[in-house]
């Protein structure tokens, strides 16, 4: 713990699951620059596996001491960039993860809080991706498989610790190329404008002192 | 704290809110029988604000001592009756609440958890509606309106005063009526069929002493 | 061609297709009341078939000599009951029908036209529904199976030999039972709302020298 | 109408329209290069209004004697880019046009046929967009509005005096910039990928003899 942050940010991207044969999240997370806002940027691919995911990205934050750390995944059907709120305590998986494991009801960690929000100033995140007209929105779940793990993974080790560091989760649209065969209405992005979306809320990661002041609640 | 549990049931639902005349929570709350499994119903209409609301179930729980504290909301878009599994300490209201509050981003309660899950057997639940061919599902995220405001009130008030309570929060979609002029695809469900689904479902709470096993997690 | 019109309402439902145990279409269908508006309705079952649902429906106004022929469908994703505007002259059918027929791309009559417009005042229809407090809209297309086949075949019918005739489609949604364990937003409706529905449009086609006067057109 | 075909391609897109501030369809028509499969391309704005579009492709159509014509127009909320398959002689405008006009349920030529099917070879069209991973179906309604309005009208032309002319109607969605703001759930799409699309269907459009032997029908 006695190391100093580096000022770095680490950026990781989950690898194919459910069936698809690409992941958007690591692909974007890919394109990004070496320096957001004059900060080094590390890429991580993770697994979409409830244990090593976690592994992964506790050995990175060990290894890098980043101020920022932006966990990106694939949400399937939705259609803008989605900024996560808040992670839960909670693994429950509809299908096996890329090593088999599938829990069921089962606590991330057994000593942590039932949730944490993030420490990221996720408002000013959204409004700096939809300033550059790409579609952002703040979402209140992360689900109850590897992206809210691994979220809730990296928030838990903040709190006990990392502290100060500002740390999130972003949920990526499917690419473009995923859409083909899937049913109509299901909204797609390109992997170039996840990357742009992905470094402009970076940068308002790394500006902002305060969250924004913008209401940006749901009504359910 | 002396007072024992009743063996009771309350379930509330909300006025209505939002431009509509109507909030289909209550009107199927409304249509419950006096007893449900043997147990004592009591029904309340409860105010769509974050204030004068969390006082009614206050008031409510204290008076009546209820073993099962049911509440019950509009999802205006939702399908499905969904049983919410986690409530969070978070207000943050895209429209002012029915006394003109609107919270933006303030914890619930300041020496509340970050959250709580519901401590009835949503799954259980979940499962009996279904059973009962009326379509429902767990949802991870009751919103940062009332809805999730009272929820998190009981579960806070459950977890200091009421210990054994089995609360929780139902959403219900918008009634059939209220989808005319609505845009296509918006859902909609009869108030009779949520009635019963409610009924199913508090049935499925007072029966089970544990929860069902079955894997219902979502991926985001 | 020399017998009179009857003055009778012919109202047609599928049977099941497509992997669905029930037709909501049929269902509905066998709920209306023998008289409406003063008229008798005979109602009847035709199969999912291009071949022999056309054969039954010709029988039938043979037979009935009806001044109304309302056929009924299920259009499973859709939220509202949805009065059809158009057939078209194409059979090009996604799934075999129920005797394994499965055009692809041929037109329903060599001879006939292009497309039909619904004889029926569908927009008085609408409206009754909706003024009902069910929600209902045009359609535009009634796609390219079965559905569309038998609304074909019935304008075809009343352009030859069947002057007069007021016929048309009414699409309805996924029954409630049919939502569970389909995915999250799928709209479905109670069988007897729908037989509401469906009773107010007859209503509204009996009654309506000339259609409503509303615009209920799309952009696209 | 001795004149003969030139051999060129007209490929037209709407102005902005809605209150909409761009218009997705001209905005990708415009970035299509002057030469698709050896063939020129004349890239023509027309305006979002019943008489003027009509006049503007029809003026084209005199003009340039193009042997193929694609209109190009948003159909917001649809997520992939839907080849029309065909027109109907209605004019029902939800919304009045860029002129002020608002037809409700005229036709659109008192000597039309009820309907024309696109002399595109469209399912060669769709394949070959899906085939370069970009998400692409056919559509059986192209609405009530302008979009149908210059299909039907170029469809129409083709019929009585430009024989052997392939024509028809793409819709794109909503582009990228537009869904800022906009409901979640809503698909959009980069202009630039919608140009790469219309590139590709015009290359098959060109090709294709016949059209695919391929199902692409709907159940509704």
């Amino acid at each position: 713990m006695s190391a100093k942050p580096s000022g770095g940010i680490l950026v990781t991207g989950f690898d194919p699951f459910g069936g698809e044969s690409v992941n958007p999240a690591y692909e974007a997370v890919r394109l990004l620059p070496d320096r957001i806002a004059g900060r080094r940027v590390t890429r991580l691919e993770v697994p979409t596996a409830f244990t090593r995911g976690a592994t992964a990205v506790e050995d990175a934050m060990e290894r890098e001491r980043p101020d920022i750390v932006v966990c990106v995944g694939q949400a399937g059907g939705r259609s803008a960039i989605t900024v996560e709120r808040v992670a839960i305590n909670l693994a429950e998986a509809s299908i096996p993860d890329n090593d088999g494991e599938r829990p069921n009801g089962t606590p991330l960690r057994a000593d942590g809080d039932t949730a944490y929000f993030a420490s990221l100033p996720v408002k000013a995140m959204v409004r700096a991706i939809n300033d550059h007209g790409i579609p952002a929105a703040l979402s209140y779940t992360a689900g109850t498989y590897v992206c809210n793990a691994l979220m809730y993974t990296v928030l838990y080790l903040i709190d006990r610790r990392f502290p100060g560091v500002k740390g999130g989760f972003i949920h990526v649209p499917f690419a473009v190329g995923q859409g083909v065969g899937k049913p109509n209405g299901t909204p797609t992005m390109e992997i170039t404008t996840m990357a742009r979306a992905l470094e402009f809320a970076i940068e308002a990661a790394v500006g902002a002192d305060d969250d924004a002041d913008e209401i940006m609640g749901t009504t359910h």
